[in-house]
């Protein structure tokens, strides 16, 4: 969208249209939620006829997957996780996590899945995918103590929290805390949960 | 509800029929959360008419903040946390939460609490309200360590991460973890955020 020129004819079918779509899509569900938006809302935001809507995504459900796909790749950002002190894993997970929520094309994406996946079960089983089998599991692996995939769950169960209570509920003083902080803080947690030891299972 | 028996008339305007009202209101919003649940729905359920909800209630809102009176005395069960050792208040904080997310009269508040606080302003005030102010930081102002306000949030976000990783989203393995593995693993968290050394502000 932002490359787009205010000038350009807007014919149905460009994937100008589809961009606009899919943008609009992620503004209403982060403000509302899945169950809260509407496809009538979407179209009139990306100024389209809903039908087109439903032409080029058939259902909402569609278009919500559709929408919150990532523009992050994790695949280059584990590494880089994983370079540096060990003992440092978790505060650079709590670095990366807040500077990939300061970027426009992130924030409506994470909004929209953590109001949508409290409700609709489509959104909740992209976050239980997020948290399985996402960075924090890719991490887990690579530090290699036993019980990875439960560490990964410790840590997502944190990270989730963080992101509701600090961003979503705003709860204070956590809400204002400073960054440096908060990701000491933080990323201690996280730093045990991925590395730590977590006693015996029985 | 619970008391009364399946023969009595149902004269609106009976504590019975509000009673039931809220009950109804509670699976609705517990289900569905605050925006997908509806007034008919709710009176649906209790088998009233609509117009019963509005006059007992006025607003979805007023009905929702009433539904949500949580049926727990934290006076009464803040003693019974800091008795006993003092090492393991995390411990018995997350003892207290899981027996509480047992309970039928709780598990549908929280359900309903959590489903509507991401898109909901008033639900995300309750929300904000009793990790602020409810039992966490009363246990944190008890624990009389610096921070106590900062202590209560911190640990306000693995609660609730907690609660929505491993009942709402159902992430795996913490979804099925053993209850008294998950209560030492989550309560070193709470302890530490409680009574742990933070480290410098600044």
């Amino acid at each position: 969208m932002s490359a787009a020129g205010p000038a350009r004819g807007r014919r149905p079918g460009s994937a100008d249209t589809r961009a606009r779509i899919l943008d609009a899509a992620r503004a209403a569900f982060a403000e509302r939620g899945f169950d809260g938006a509407t496809v009538r809302d979407v179209a009139a935001r990306a100024e389209v006829d809903p039908a087109l809507v439903h032409h080029y995504f058939a259902t909402k459900q569609r278009l919500f997957v559709e929408a919150m796909e990532l523009p992050v790749n994790f695949a280059t950002a584990v590494p880089a996780l994983l370079a540096g002190p060990p003992d440092e894993v978790g505060e650079r997970f709590v670095r990366f996590v807040l500077s990939l929520w300061d970027r426009p094309d992130v924030r409506p994406l994470w909004l929209g899945l953590i109001r949508s996946a409290t409700t609709d079960p489509v959104a909740a089983a992209m976050m239980r995918g997020l948290l399985e089998q996402g960075p924090l599991r890719v991490l887990a692996n690579a530090i290699d103590r036993p019980d990875a995939a439960l560490r990964a769950s410790l840590a997502g169960s944190q990270f989730i929290g963080l992101i509701l209570a600090r961003y979503v509920v705003e709860v204070e003083p956590l809400a204002s805390l400073d960054e440096e902080r908060l990701i000491r803080l933080i990323g201690r947690t996280i730093q045990h949960y991925l590395a730590g030891d977590l006693g015996a299972p029985a």
